[in-house]
């Protein structure tokens, strides 16, 4: 078939604009400038241009030239779920554990692996291997101090003063990841039987340690903009005492919405009031597409009642196994529970991450990796709608990971799980969010890999699966 | 002070002595050679070699020359314990936590560091380094497999069927270390208030994890020469059944005691016919003083009743943060548990240790390490010997890292915890190894490390204390 020269350039504009080589309102390189960088004549580079705006991909402002303009995405947002009023026992089912065990729930498509430069990681790991090389057998004969290196501990003081929270390293324990500190968090609060608050959708790794540690669960339907819903969770304990509260008050997965901070001043006098502690999961917090990173909701806390789990697996590297609790009031029970489920970290791993915060190599690299993750949002977003249109509804987050989708009521997004594994597409189900198999007709979706031509493709697939 | 030649000389013998430098029976060097090598008389070498026999550390054979003779220890071995009868809940003195969390619980003077050459972790550390500069993206964004890298579940398939257990790496869970395996194994077998039976004296991270886990213990008594008493087990759980025993049938800490076949046999037969769970703990496998590494208890388990917990902390590096589990009929429950503990562990770590077990790198190192260990025990022996002679009893272990001493019942080793703790001597009192209070006249001492002047000087201030 024969390609003519300005669908060759046309193209060629569309896949930059996909890839978000331009931002939103930008201008595109003059006609002159395109005709000289393509090789291409005058005639062929406007045909180019005016098919593009015909799709409303760019937009021609007279005698300043051609400007980008993606879709205005103003799809409903995802509706909130009622969800059931009594506490309940946590019963996880078995995609659960398939799905968890696949390094693969942030990718709709593991198979094409990730070709981003990773110049960063080249950096910290040359600083680990030098913390490996720098007296070995002193690493080798003594384990790590109980809470943690100080010199990491310092480095996260100093990270969370940037986001207004004032803590100290003796209020910081190094934990194996965020999965850990939540585990040890809720061993902390709670005993066998005793209920906990969760927003919903909830974060699947939260229900599990729920069913092993059998406690229940009171879901608290949440917003996909405003995150939990405070108001039905002073109505829900009213009548079910709780221990805990688990919430990610910053683009928590999946629906990355971010509480204002009426709703946590609020969630903080409850907490006062019905004595429970909130347990908050600040895995995202430093992923805010903004230039400042939100304060967690832990600065607000004057009554030692919040305590914090955070981890680099979502900024910085999932390999890295290195995350962080404050435990607040708890602090010494969470430090000893440390010590029971893991005794230690690796000090290599904590002294390079040390010194890759304290020369600022983490910021910068935090302020490009969002920028990256807001341009992939937005591709993201611009696919769904060119797809689905306003057949669907989904979130529009402000940081993190995910978009959170909401599909017409009669699809159970559940089923075509399988069949598109075999084809090597990952799909997240809404099930996975939920204790009491709500969110059947919802997924979510990952935007933390670059839209690559076979990652499209694989949306493409997973589209036609469902709908 | 005036020192002569011959009581220099004397002093360097000793020393070399003590230090391991000549194995027991070795010939010394000719009398010409030490003349030669010290530039001192005939007359100055014999007088030093006499003083040297006199205090029974030479022996002269007549017309062949002057031999080592290390003295022979022949103290009794430290007595049984009668435990008490009934289950009790596990309370865990505060002293637990103090000591559990300096990394010095295995060190009497660790401000004295460790300088012995560590070129076989240069070498890990090297084949680490390698895998975190080999494709650093891939890692970051991936988690790893749940059980863990399939090259490393190899290699260690391997290494145990060196040790006549034939296992596959499906078998096999990587873990965060051998503490985080023991904490799994007991969660999946047990539930708040079950009974499970633990050798007496036991390691006291395995009463930390039963006082969190609520678990009931019933001690059963072992012997300091052949471990776990199973015919008191078999009294015992024929009152009280038991949902695990948890055993470390090779040199386990504190006795470093080595469970006679017969003694497996029963223990095995008596899981079978009381239906409980086996947890073997199996740190210290590698570390016989014999030149094959005997066979796990779970090499003789028919019926998938053994949960094996392993670790490289004591015979590589504590902080490598890699131990392993093999879970038996319980295996797809423990790598769930495990995800929901701690998700995954750092593949550049698990990649690296797979090639330097491969390589054969392992396999060498555990050999000259366990020669130095054997030196370390005959040195502390000898200086036990020294100092107590026949007021004490200790255990004689042929493999781990500990010595377990009786010392007179009026004696409570506790007591001069904290005063030797200000003099930075680190004493690790008995009581520890109990959830009953039992052992206050008995204290754990270690030879993991090279008895320097300055352990040695450490050794006595503790000798002081306590009698």
């Amino acid at each position: 078939m024969k390609i003519y020269r300005y669908e060759a350039l046309e193209n060629e504009l569309r896949e930059q604009l996909l890839n978000g080589r331009y931002r939103n309102g930008e201008r595109l390189p003059s006609i002159r400038t395109l005709c000289a960088d393509y090789g291409v004549s005058k005639a062929t580079v406007l045909h180019a241009l005016h098919r593009l705006e015909s799709d409303q991909w760019v937009v021609a402002q007279p005698k300043s030239g051609y400007f980008v303009q993606l879709p205005t995405i103003k799809s409903p947002k995802p509706n909130k779920v009622d969800t059931p009023v009594a506490p309940a026992p946590v019963t996880v089912p078995a995609i659960f554990r398939d799905i968890m065990g696949r390094s693969a729930a942030f990718d709709i498509l593991p198979a094409d692996g990730f070709a981003e430069s990773s110049q960063h990681l080249v950096l910290l790991n040359r600083l680990i291997s030098r913390r490996l090389r720098t007296h070995p057998e002193q690493k080798a004969n003594y384990y790590d101090e109980p809470a943690g290196k100080i010199g990491l501990r310092e480095a996260l003081t100093e990270l969370y003063r940037q986001r207004l929270l004032n803590t100290t390293p003796e209020e910081i324990c190094i934990t194996s990841g965020c999965q850990h500190a939540l585990f040890l968090a809720l061993m902390a609060t709670c005993k066998r039987g005793d209920t906990v608050a969760v927003e919903s959708p909830a974060f699947y790794g939260v229900l599990q340690i729920m069913e092993q540690l059998e406690l229940n669960i009171i879901e608290i339907s949440a917003d996909a903009e405003m995150g939990l819903d405070v108001t039905e969770l002073a109505e829900k304990i009213s009548r079910w005492p709780i221990k805990a509260c688990v919430v990610s008050p910053n683009f928590g997965t999946p629906t990355g919405s971010q509480m204002p901070l009426a709703s946590r001043q609020r969630l903080l006098q409850l907490a006062l009031q019905h004595q429970f502690y909130v347990i908050e999961d600040d895995i995202y917090g430093d992923l805010a597409f903004g230039s400042e990173s939100p304060a967690p909701l832990k600065a607000l806390d004057e009554h030692q009642q919040v305590i914090l789990c955070g981890s680099f697996s979502k900024s910085l590297s999932r390999d890295l196994r290195i995350g962080w609790i404050m435990g607040a009031a708890l602090q010494d029970k969470l430090v000893q529970l440390k010590l029971i489920t893991q005794l230690a970290s690796p000090q290599a791993v904590q002294g390079g991450l040390a010194q890759f915060i304290a020369e600022g190599h983490y910021r910068r690299y935090v302020a490009q990796y969002k920028q990256r993750l807001r341009e992939q949002r937005d591709q993201l977003l611009y696919e769904l709608k060119q797809h689905w249109g306003d057949k669907i509804s989904y979130s529009q987050p402000k940081g993190g990971l995910c978009l959170w989708v909401e599909l017409p009521a009669h699809i159970d997004t559940q089923i075509s799980y399988q069949g598109l594994l075999e084809q090597g597409v990952v799909l997240t189900p809404g099930v996975l969010f939920s204790a009491h198999g709500l969110y059947h007709n919802y997924l979510r979706i990952s935007f933390s890999q670059p839209l690559t031509t076979r990652r499209r493709a694989a949306l493409h697939q997973l589209f036609q699966a469902l709908l």
